[in-house]
């Protein structure tokens, strides 16, 4: 790069230059601790797959040492060096980096406290030799020259899809073709790793199509961008579901998946070598001999339904909230809502819109935040236009936000929600005196701290809550006791009438698919899913430092987990695609630091 | 734009803020004379829509001086200022401007030699009041607080499509729904003109998917774009008939346009207030009462069949290059292709490979030109990774090729065909010593020239001329006589022995399609449409100064025609749109220099 010849050069990033040359000579002379002593007491190095075969963060001198010490010979790191000017603000210097490892290249990010790391991201971006065919490696598509019997690009297509699965084996099979599954599949097409992605689903999009109608995305669009194509400038801020699902469909067309509709995995088995993956496509039972399987069945994709005394005898409709269909039948009827989260909330508004009397109800403290104010404080400054407009990418906030170490992050996010309490104090103020238990996380550090460490607890505000400020939407609190034929009772001897009970009450670990379709003794081997350890509500310690069992490997040989939300299923899916292609090609990836288990669900 | 207060100045910058100074100062007095005295002897002002409500290309001061004196007072045109850095090369200096009308905003293209206009583009961008929902101004989509009785997208979208031309009227109806009617119609919805596109294929890119299987785009990816939505990076350079079809269709499904498929035109008759369009969808006869009425039947569309002594003898199968099914049927028997343009050349080249005994027929001279050196030679500064690396983008590649004055381009021509002669020197003494009559247009003036001119009279070379050099496929020369029941006869008497004849023969005049559907009156007041008055090869005179009928207003009020190639669906369907777009806002709309007819087909 000859920015770093001829750019202006600052203060700032004189200090990064020498910081890194630093660095990148104790790399070479394989010196672990020499490279440790350039991070800070408090430091944390995060690697995505570069170092590591891993996503992992090591904290501290001894951190790095220890990876260091267990890496450093096969990586081989060089050519550490800043591809923009770094910048300083507030005792801290900011730097964007790039390298190189003996498989591949990786860029980074680093921050400098007091002339120390004090967060250090690597990533690896790309395999030497199997450099994804984009921009001026764009393939030709139709091949020019005369050649008798050649084939039509739609001949190669029909000729894959009829072969996949069937003559020839796939060397990855993804269960859940939501935009986890399709987001992998489209790096893995790109990677030119063979991929069957399977969906209980007819057509890709349907698991949006079949929810509820008022369904939409809570999330804006820049922070949903599927990798390779973004959505055009003219896409709506909040996606109703109907329209993600056209575009999944169409994007599933376009990045030419194979993608097997209305196909239903019923189990599988690991033989050390291959999986047999026994699937129902269309009728049909079929058996894959897949390399590697992954689980993208959904982080919210395991309905929890209470088993309540008396569910037997409720004489009206009962379930679960991902399988309601909508408020139009229950005009003028009374309907019970359990829970208080996202779905909740969606679910209850859209039945009193549609007339319904509806009573939520309240189990536990509930956080809430009002969608403008999440897009203006909690995202704006790394997705929206203003962003844009200011340089920041969709790659380039993915990766400030990947930079920020987990351990540390609530530090971060806590400053942002304390605005917005401020902001809307009215608004909570309103929702707690209609009887509305708020939290704002355990530590008062917010949303996203909430997804990441348990997936739940709250709910973005689109409306709904001034429906519970103000009483339309009926509130009851506490844990519910039983069902009649047609009420519901809570513990406290409260009785809600009901011709219709939605349980909106979440969903199970990922790895209760793996005991679903591989055994218990698997589903245990790997553990819980998701969540960081950080001793919070239902985020059980000790500290994990990633989030458990997503996008790396697991305690399970061959078998891996993705999904999460649109950002991450196109962030992480690169990494996840890398580590799957590194296999593939038979490319050592000896994974330093594999994580324990410490919960089984 | 506080860019013209910051900016480092330049001589070039300073030269065209004085001459932007001078000519508004002229334009805000309304003093036309003034302001064309800023322009040279030999000059030329583009306008797309901005100032004449018209595609026009005045030349001269006294044509300057005249557009003006008509227009000056309704389209009041101010704040002209340069959007970034003018820069100098050659005597010329280049810069990029903007400016507003009475009506909208608009941008724009200077050029500037010895201290005056040599050229000037301008084009009319949005209408104020009527900006498309793009970027900061993108749909909410889901539309958040609680509102009773309220209709989802999906509702929204399928009562559109029940409603629209049944109990509602579109302002427009498009006429054929390929890459033209699509581009046209995704302008359209963003601009909320309610539209219908009919087409006779069942799907959108059927017209592609069902012509010979061997075809592709000849024109690279970077040319190709639709509006709001770039391929991405990993399209293929050259797509694939196949590919592009799924890629249209996708687009019309999330661009949300009403797209009839499975529709034919029967008739159109206009009352002087709207159309009577009579369609035919799935055997149902709809009458659409549309304001406005647009062609987008295919620029080739209406094919050319010669009338043969013959042909109701011959024995074999015949047909048009367009309904060619491919080769698949014909190997080991002999063909005989009359014609040898790109459709001609693709066929033989494919019957080739199918193992076809395969003979050209060529009729007249051919241009033909190296892909590879057309799209390094004639596209890589403008459309190509090297044009983007360079921050050529799209559309300012669009802009930079829209301001080259048709009356001058052939001088830009000229030398890039000089230059790939010379590098395929070879290449062409080869196909001439194969007795393959060459050209490079009437003016050596290459391809682009021969496709604005006349549509026609080349080959994009992707293999096949390797195979009329070699021999491999047999080249016969001259006019057909007739056919026999087994032989094409030429007028020198060779007799060519045939169990299939293709006519790859071309396409008459999309007013042909006015004819057919509304009344040869109608056609014969239109007139030919395309080509731009050069008296060269099929493109009779007198000058014309823009394509015939394209775009812009007819000599039939509320008819209009769209189509060409992928670049220019794109471009030019933004300029249409906002036509359509001011009158379905009774915005006036005079057109200056409404268009003679000089040529009934």
């Amino acid at each position: 790069m000859s920015q770093t010849v001829d750019r202006a050069r600052t203060d700032a990033g004189v200090h990064v230059d020498a910081w890194l040359a630093t660095f990148q000579d104790a790399l070479t002379a394989r010196d672990a601790e020499a490279a440790a002593a350039l991070f800070g007491a408090d430091s944390f190095w995060r690697d995505l797959v570069a170092f590591t075969w891993n996503i992992k963060t090591v904290e501290g001198p001894a951190g790095v040492a220890d990876m260091l010490r267990a890496t450093l010979d096969t990586v081989d790191p060089t050519g550490f060096r800043v591809v923009e000017e770094p910048t300083e603000a507030g005792g801290v210097t900011d730097a964007w980096l790039e390298f190189e490892t003996a498989v591949g290249r990786g860029s980074g990010h680093l921050r400098l406290k007091d002339g120390l790391a004090w967060t250090l991201l690597t990533t690896l971006d790309e395999l030497k030799g199997h450099e994804e065919p984009t921009s001026d490696r764009r393939p030709r598509g139709a091949e020019h020259g005369a050649v008798r019997g050649r084939s039509t690009w739609l001949e190669r297509r029909e000729a894959e899809e009829a072969e996949l699965g069937r003559t020839r084996q796939p060397y990855v099979v993804v269960v859940g073709g939501g935009q986890g599954g399709i987001a992998l599949g489209a790096r893995l097409r790109q990677l030119d790793v063979p991929t069957i992605i399977i969906d209980k689903h007819e057509k890709p999009g349907d698991a949006w199509r079949k929810r509820y109608k008022s369904l939409a995305l809570h999330d804006p669009v820049w922070y949903d961008h599927l990798p390779y194509l973004d959505f055009p400038q003219n896409w709506p801020v909040f996606s109703p579901k109907d329209k993600i699902a056209d575009w999944l469909q169409m994007y599933t067309t376009v990045m030419e998946l194979n993608y097997w509709g209305s196909t239903t995995c019923t189990s599988a088995r690991y033989d050390g070598e291959r999986w047999e993956v026994v699937v129902e496509r269309d009728g049909e039972e079929i058996t894959l001999r897949p390399a590697q399987l992954v689980l993208a069945t959904g982080v919210s994709g395991k309905p929890n339904v209470p088993s309540l005394p008396g569910r037997d005898q409720f004489a009206g409709d009962q379930h679960h909230s991902s399988a309601h269909p909508g408020p139009d039948a229950y005009k003028g009827r009374k309907a019970v809502v359990i829970g208080s989260n996202n779905s909740a909330h969606d679910i209850c508004a859209a039945l009193w819109e549609a007339g319904a009397d509806v009573t939520m109800v309240q189990r536990s403290s509930t956080h809430i935040v009002r969608s403008d104010s999440l897009m203006d404080l909690g995202l704006g400054d790394l997705y929206s236009e203003r962003a844009l407009a200011a340089g920041v990418t969709t790659h380039k906030a993915d990766t400030i936000f990947a930079s920020l170490p987990y351990r540390i992050m609530h530090q971060f996010q806590k400053p942002v929600y304390d605005a917005i309490r401020e902001r809307d104090a009215d608004f909570y103020a309103r929702l707690e005196k209609a009887g509305f238990e708020l939290d704002y996380g355990d530590d008062d550090s917010g949303l996203f701290m909430k997804y990441l460490r348990r997936g739940s607890g709250y709910y973005i505000d689109v409306g709904a809550s001034e429906l519970v400020a103000d009483g339309s939407i009926a509130l009851a609190r506490g844990a519910v006791r039983e069902l009649t034929e047609t009420e519901v009772v809570l513990v406290d001897g409260t009785r809600l009438e009901a011709d219709l009970v939605v349980y909106a009450t979440g969903y199970g670990s990922m790895n209760g698919w793996a005991a679903d379709l591989i055994s218990q003794e698997v589903a245990d081997r790997v553990g819980k899913v998701w969540g960081l350890g950080s001793d919070t509500t239902k985020d059980p310690g000790p500290w994990e430092g990633e989030q458990r069992n997503m996008w790396k490997p697991t305690r399970q040989e061959a078998l891996w987990f993705h999904g999460g939300n649109l950002h991450q299923s196109r962030y992480y899916s690169l990494y996840l695609a890398l580590q799957l292609k590194a296999r593939c090609e038979n490319i050592p990836t000896p994974v330093y630091g594999l994580q324990e288990v410490h919960h089984t669900s």
